[in-house]
Order: structure tokens, then C-alpha cells, then sequence
């Protein structure tokens, strides 16, 4: 989270779990500009009336409050949001400086679904991957396709991403190497708050009630393992060491003044049914991917925008649509479900591409940085930061900013060996 | 569990989670013969002691038994042994009747993963999937390929599988059908018993020592889904519908005696030193698939046996180098996360096949059952059972055989409608 409180004020609101100092567990808290609201401690000192069980607030993801279901969740937002804009200031065991806080993955990810939506993205992979062939799949423009991606290794915000070892393609034969090509993945994912039991579908005019929330995404990507890897099964080593997601959890009530008509509202053809709908609602994100190397840290250099991506532009398929889709099967969905939307990139791949793969172009346009340096993959000690807000109204408007948490991770070398029996 | 007590005597004692009569919640039990131990009234009761807290048994999931370590479970094992080989019975509320207890899927799990190590298998899918290419991709011999799969959807023993729907191609486009090419595939899966952290991998021969037993795995597989969903991220809907294990976890320890090496220790190229190790060890399970009708089952005819397939002859690559390779990138694994072997099938698919893809080649020779009926893929009220057991000495030796928990599941009816809105 920048210093700046904008886009962090009563609209907005979002949900996250941290330590907090002289508290003996985990804690679901509220941020609110500099602060946060621990909830536990604002519940057990009545100064917020939640009606929902203050041992809920005292625990290390909030997949609890998730299952208390929709009405539960408005109505502590509500509450805090009162108390928050009450004449009286809240006791200093409840709002606590967010300095103080160190920030916990928000939620316990049951299964986490990654999607490919983004319509410039899946376009640009098929022509670096796939040249001289139809860019997308036949599927493509049918379904919201999507692969089951690594749960336990989800981490959150500020987790350093140690370089992955994996097997890569070597003439006729591979070798084991740390990978070379070492990616990121803009994108937005979102966590289901109320699950849906086996053989009951969500339907895609009702995936909002479903979701508690969005966080930004590092689908972290080695390349060159992925590449060798993914036939015929997909990706798995080259995607499953790391993922990592905001510490804070943007309610979609907070986002409900920027939901727009995506692309969704323009798909040809026209899909299945259960895709179809009359309101593809999408939130306007503008985002961003910025990147900073150890030697830029070194001497003060902030990290730099290397793409900027307006999330509205970038996604073919919507949350509803993924959510009807993983579930249209009859698959449940617990709270604490993660969906990744795919990565989102712009028309312009150099400028938006929400991958260095596109950025670069298969890495043979290499980024220059502030200093000199240039990038076609990730270095060691290479910083990556994602943001995305949703900006306020320009001239005066009613709408104030709502921004997402920033995803932080630092690239750290790779484990000096592997074993080797 | 068929009705004799062979395979379920001392020197398996596979352990499970039941709802027991009079019992508050969920207990972990032990079977034997044809009886379980009850392992929390057990250590209640002072009967058993294992040193482990006996609220540890009294839990929805063995997850809290695997956190505990292999110490622990082979302390909670011997002692259970020492006790019912004791001169005096155990207690009725300790020692109850398999018929009384309601059998609970034994694991929460985390990250499922599933394989595709059999080299029959595979090469069979490679001809059926891509004819007049070699069937094999290039990584086939150099990895254990594998992907994720959908945790939330493990269920367990006896649990009905709905018919999924799904996308399936129409020429130039798609139709939303209920699977018509509905599938089994019969695998062997392990659970994970002490996990490893992120950034530090599982050597091949210290795998034993993170696994804590094994299941039968049913990985369900919508065939005519699978084929058109699946490029360019792999199996997604096509699978995500239910995969069924045992409701027993039958331990590496009770199949250390049938420990065979298996063709991993003939692997040609030899694999990367990660993946190499001086024991290969497999267990030597014969399995079977058999099938059940509605008819038959209205008739009494009970299941027939479609394939028999020896594990040791179908896996070219082993758990032990599964578990090496998913976690060679960094990537941490927990206690309870389960990973499938990919599907066993041996030399001749139409005797030996794992799925019925290979059975029926493709369902172009379909199989006759008792009766007359024939198929090509499941029909609705279809009834399939997975079998495994490692067989005692022919000739009054010392082993006893050991069984793993069979694996059943019945067909119902895709859903009547699907959500349109």
C-alpha cells in the first residue's frame, strides 16, 4: 500500500488478516487510510456491533467470515464503515497504525483456478508459441478456458519468489537448470466468498453474489520449464513454486460505482447460454506492472512503470462468466476459492502487455530500465510490483478512488542445488 | 470392503474416518477384519495408548494424524496392532462393526495432483489422440508429466458421480451437452503425510518419508469434454466434475513387504539425477476394474471384472519420483495433499486397459456385459468398481495380503437443466 491514503478511504474498505502487535494470533482487519480496524478487538470491545461471532475475527484467514455468507460481510463493512465516520475516534487497541501490521494471506485457498481471458494476451501467446498457426484455439472464443493452478503455494504481498529449478528442453534431450526465462502475469483474481454445493451450478447473472472480492495476482511463469512441460496436460513446475496476491481483499460492494460493460458485452460469436448476460459487469481497473532492480533499490531509483494496462480493455471473459463456467459441470466451489483471470494485457504489447513475454516479445526486445540496464526476464533481486485502482471521478464527481492492494515480490536466487537422491 | 476379512487382517490396519452410532462427530478408525477401532474412544479409554492427544481422532479429516508426523502414525499403528492382538477383547464401543460405520472421505485435501506414469497409458492416449505421431511427447521419458487437479471435488467411496455437463465441438463450433463420452480411469493415489516447505524439494529417496499410505483412485474423466476444452492449459471441466478414492488409506509401512522394483529401474534415457535412485521401489498391487449395470445390479448379477491390471507393469514412473519432481521447483507440499499415479493399464488394452478408452479402443469395440448389454462409455446406472490387493505367498509363506479400501461409484443422470441466466 503507497503513503497516500487515496483510494484507500470509506469507499473502499477492503478486508485482510495480519498480526498485530501485542495480540497472540492472527486478527481479520479493515484498512482505512493509515490504519486498520481489528476487528476481533473492535467486536470484543462492543465499539462495533457486527453481530457475527468475534472469534471469527481471530483467526488466520478470513475463510470463516467468507462462510457467514453475503448479508454478513455487507453488514461488517457497513459497521465499520458507521464507526469509522462516528464523531468519537476509535480506542488505539481497535485502529491500529498499518505500519505496525505485518500482513497475512488473506485466505486459505481451497482450490485455485486460473483463467486465460484476456483476448490481447491469449492472441499474442499464440503467435510467440504458436506461429504461423490460428493464434486461438477453436475454444477460445466459446469458453472462459482455464487450468487448476497450485493452492498451497499462493503467498501474499512482500513474499520473496525464489527462482524455480525445472527440466528444459535440450536437443533431443532436457537438462535441469534454474530457469532462465522467469516471468510475471498481471492479473486479477477474485475470491469466492459463498460456495456452491456439487452439482449445483452457478449461474452467471448470480456469480456476484458468490464473490467476496478481488485482489491483484503475480502468476509468477517460468517460460522455458512451462514450455517443455505443458504437453499434454498444461502448465504445472512452471507456474506451481509461486503465486502472489494482494494482502488486502477489495469487496465488489466497493467496486460496484466502476463496474462497466466489458468486452463480454461485444462476444462473437455469441456463447452457450449459461454465459450469457444481459449486465458483463467488469470493474474499470486501471493497472499497472513496475519494476525495479537491486541496483535501482540500491541507489534510490523508484521502481518504474514498465506497462500500463486498463483492465476493462484486456478481458474477453468476465469473473461471472469464468465462475459459470468452472461450476457448469456440476463442480462446487468453497469460500476461500481463488480464480485468476488470466493475464491482462492492451492492444499494445510493448506498453501493455502483462507479461515480460509480451513486453519483450519472446525476450527479443529487451526493456531498458532507469540506470541503463536492460530486462528480457526477470534478474535475481528484481523487485515487481502490481497496482490497479479505480480511478475517481475527474471533475469533482461523487466517486472517490478505490484502489486494490499492490502485489510486491522480489526475486531471490535460486537454491544453491537441488537433490539429487 | 468385500465381506471377507483376507487382506484386512493385522498386516494392513488402513485407517479411515467414519461416523460411528453414538458418536458426536467424526472419528478416525482402523479396520480390521471385519470391525474398526474406534481410535479416540480407544485413547479415551485409556485401551490404546499411542501418545498422540486423542482429540487428534475425534476430526472430520486424518489431517491432524499426518501433521503429527511418521513417528507418530507408526507409534498410533503398532499399538493399535499390540491391542488386538492381545488375549483380552477390546471394548464394544471401541472395536465396531464395519456394517455400523458411515464412511467419510479420510483427507481434507490440498493440492491434488494427478500423473500420467503409465507408460501404456500414455502411449495408448498418444495413438488415440494423435494418430501418426509419435505417441510419446518429447518429456514423456525425462518427467513425470502431471497437472492439477481440483481438490474440492475429491470424494470419497460410495459417493454417486453426476453425469457432467460440458461444452463439446460441432464442427466449427460448440454445443453444451451432457457428456456422452463418460469415462473412468482406474490410478493408484498416495497422501502426503509430512509436507515440505516452500523452497525445499523432496529428494527421490527420502520420498517414503513424506508418504503416508496409499488409495484407488478413480479419476472420472468426460472424454468428448476433455478433447475440446483441453488446449492449450490441459484437462479442466472434463475431470473437475468428482474423482473417487478409497475411504481407507492403507500405509506405506503395511506394503513395505510387497515392494517391488518397477520399471523405473529400467528407465532408458536415464533420468535427471533428481529423479534417479538405487531402490524403485512400487508396490506390487493387482488391480481390476469391474462394472456393474443397473440391470445387472436389478438382477442380482454381480459386478463383472472388464480389466486386471499389475501395477509394477504399468508405472514407468514411481511415487517416489512423482513427489520428487513436484516439489524440484520449490513448491511446498501439506499434510493430506493427494496426488494420483495417472492411469494404470497394462500391455493389452482390451484386457488390461485402466479406462475404457483404451477397452474400446476409442469406443469402437465395445464390451459385452453378463446379459447381453454392451458399452463403449458409462451409461447412467452404471456402477464401477476399483479393486487392488497385494496377494499373500503362494505357498504358506509369510505374508499375509494385503487390500486397499475398493473404490465405487454409480452413474446418475446429468442435471435435468442447466442454469441459462
Amino acid at each position: 500500500m503507497p503513503g497516500t491514503p487515496s483510494g484507500w478511504g470509506l469507499a473502499n474498505l477492503p478486508f485482510g488478516v495480519a498480526s498485530v502487535p501485542g495480540q497472540p494470533g492472527p486478527r481479520v482487519v479493515v484498512a482505512h487510510g493509515q490504519h486498520a480496524v481489528d476487528l476481533h478487538a473492535a467486536a470484543s470491545a462492543g465499539v462495533v456491533d457486527t453481530g457475527v461471532d468475534p472469534q471469527v475475527f481471530a483467526a488466520p484467514s478470513l475463510n470463516r467470515l467468507l462462510a457467514e455468507g453475503r448479508d454478513s460481510w455487507r453488514t461488517v463493512r457497513s459497521t465499520v464503515a458507521d464507526a469509522l465516520g462516528a464523531r468519537e475516534p476509535l480506542p488505539g487497541d481497535v485502529l491500529v497504525p498499518l505500519e505496525q501490521l505485518s500482513m497475512l494471506r488473506p485466505v486459505a485457498v481451497g482450490d485455485y483456478v486460473d483463467g486465460y481471458g484476456g483476448i490481447h494476451h491469449a492472441t499474442n501467446m499464440g503467435r510467440l508459441l504458436r506461429p504461423g498457426s490460428e493464434p486461438l484455439a477453436p475454444n477460445w472464443r466459446r469458453m472462459p478456458v482455464a487450468y487448476h493452478g497450485r493452492a498451497g503455494t499462493v503467498v501474499v504481498s512482500g513474499h520473496p519468489v525464489r527462482r524455480p529449478w525445472g527440466q528444459v528442453g535440450d536437443g533431443d534431450g532436457a537438462r535441469l537448470v534454474p530457469a532462465a526465462r522467469l516471468d510475471i502475469e498481471l492479473e486479477v483474481g477474485f475470491v469466492v466468498g459463498t460456495g456452491n454445493p456439487l452439482g449445483c451450478p452457478v449461474s452467471v447473472d448470480r456469480a456476484a453474489d458468490h464473490i467476496f472480492g478481488v485482489v491483484l495476482l503475480n502468476d509468477w511463469s517460468a517460460r522455458d520449464v512451462q514450455a517443455y512441460e505443458s504437453q499434454p496436460l498444461g502448465p504445472f513446475l512452471g507456474k506451481s513454486f509461486a503465486t502472489s496476491i494482494s494482502a488486502w481483499v477489495v469487496t465488489v460492494d466497493a467496486l460496484a460505482p466502476y463496474l462497466v460493460h466489458g468486452l463480454a458485452a461485444h462476444q462473437q460469436p455469441a456463447p452457450a447460454p449459461y454465459l450469457r448476460t444481459e449486465d458483463p459487469w467488469v470493474p474499470d481497473l486501471r493497472l499497472e506492472v513496475l519494476l525495479q532492480s537491486r541496483a535501482m533499490a540500491a541507489s534510490g531509483t523508484p521502481p518504474a512503470v514498465i506497462s500500463r494496462v486498463r483492465y476493462a480493455e484486456a478481458m474477453y471473459w468476465s469473473m461471472a462468466q469464468q465462475l459459470a463456467h468452472a461450476t457448469v459441470n456440476g463442480a462446487s466451489t468453497r469460500p476461500g476459492d481463488l480464480f485468476g483471470s488470466g493475464t491482462a494485457s492492451g492492444p499494445d504489447p510493448r506498453t501493455q502487455g502483462g507479461s515480460l513475454l509480451e513486453v519483450t516479445w519472446g525476450g527479443e526486445q529487451p526493456i531498458e530500465l532507469p540506470g541503463g540496464e536492460r530486462r528480457s526476464f526477470l534478474e535475481d533481486g528484481d523487485t515487481v510490483v502490481l497496482r490497479g485502482r479505480c480511478e475517481a471521478d475527474g471533475r469533482g464527481g461523487r466517486r472517490e478512488a478505490v484502489a486494490l492492494g499492490d502485489v510486491v515480490g522480489t526475486v531471490v536466487p535460486a537454491s544453491p542445488g537441488t537433490p539429487t537422491r
